[in-house]
């Protein structure tokens, strides 16, 4: 088995903004090579595969300005400063975008979105015995979006006709297939 | 309905490096507000299922270093400048990473791997009936890397134990369990 881990010899960083923060590293190489790393740094987030009672999925279609296109995914959003356990976050996003409280919550998994340049890491949650909260929505400032609610049957027409192409997204919805007859 | 669309007020590259690129745009809301958006652009990425005659996954294990760690992955890479047919691109790394050659390929869908921050966009593909290309590797200069074959339980149980954390290679899976027996 070979040796595989780059060593680090210096870090730049380049970029700190709101959101992301972009740092150049130089590395040693298994081979005793320099090579550099062009590395994003992201506080992480939370993604959660919300079902009804009549086994809908929730969604939400939200503009996304790095890809020019209004996508439809789950509900999902980034760690705020200062919270330290990702499931508050994932009931506080999912009550902000959807309006829907979870008597159920149930940690499925975390998985890095982009390992190849950045560090996110997402936290998926599967929220189920929902109850609306407020009947208003708790926006950001900056944030619009619409909810829907899909059968599975329905997602999977729109992961084939492509009008689903978030990867997160498309985990869920094949959770929930595989898991269909627990829900 | 309402209208979720951001129109780019302004654009400012802040870095271009070999691999990304991080812009910010000014944007104007669907409110009239305006607000500020983080953005990496990347050059996509292809990923392969890739399946043996006896019904196990391919896999590549490799350091990751944004995320500081040796990851589980499907064959996967850049797509390299001039390279316009991602099937092309995605030929290319299977054989590079793995020494495999497929005779048979299927598009299987694209998705967006970060779509709040980045536009990488990563082209899956399904590759089967492999053949042994060479005995030797040809790794890019700053690769290093173990291949490993799976099966499907295999498989399950390094997602149950969070060996595998990387989201393109837990869609492969999910999609290979789906599809199992038509393999």
């Amino acid at each position: 088995m070979k040796n595989l881990t780059e060593e680090t010899q210096s870090t730049t960083e380049i970029f700190k903004g709101n959101v992301i923060a972009l740092e150049i590293d130089t590395v040693r190489l298994p081979n005793g090579e320099t090579a550099t790393r062009e590395i994003i740094r992201h506080p992480g987030a939370v993604a959660i595969l919300a079902i009804t009672t009549d086994k809908k999925m929730v969604f939400v279609e939200q503009y996304r300005k790095p890809v020019g296109a209004i996508l439809f995914e789950i509900p999902a959003g980034k760690i705020d400063a200062g919270e330290t356990n990702p499931l508050v976050t994932a009931k506080r996003e999912l009550e902000e975008e959807t309006d829907y409280r979870a008597e159920k919550w149930q940690r499925l998994t975390a998985l890095y979105t982009a390992p190849g340049f950045a560090d996110e890491v997402i936290h998926i949650y599967e929220a189920t015995k929902l109850t609306i909260a407020s009947n208003a929505l708790k926006l950001d400032d900056d944030e619009f979006l619409n909810v829907h609610l899909l059968s599975l049957d329905e997602a999977k027409q729109l992961i084939g006709s492509q009008k689903i192409v978030d990867a997160k997204t498309v985990f869920a919805i094949q959770h929930f297939e595989l898991n269909y007859n627990n829900y």
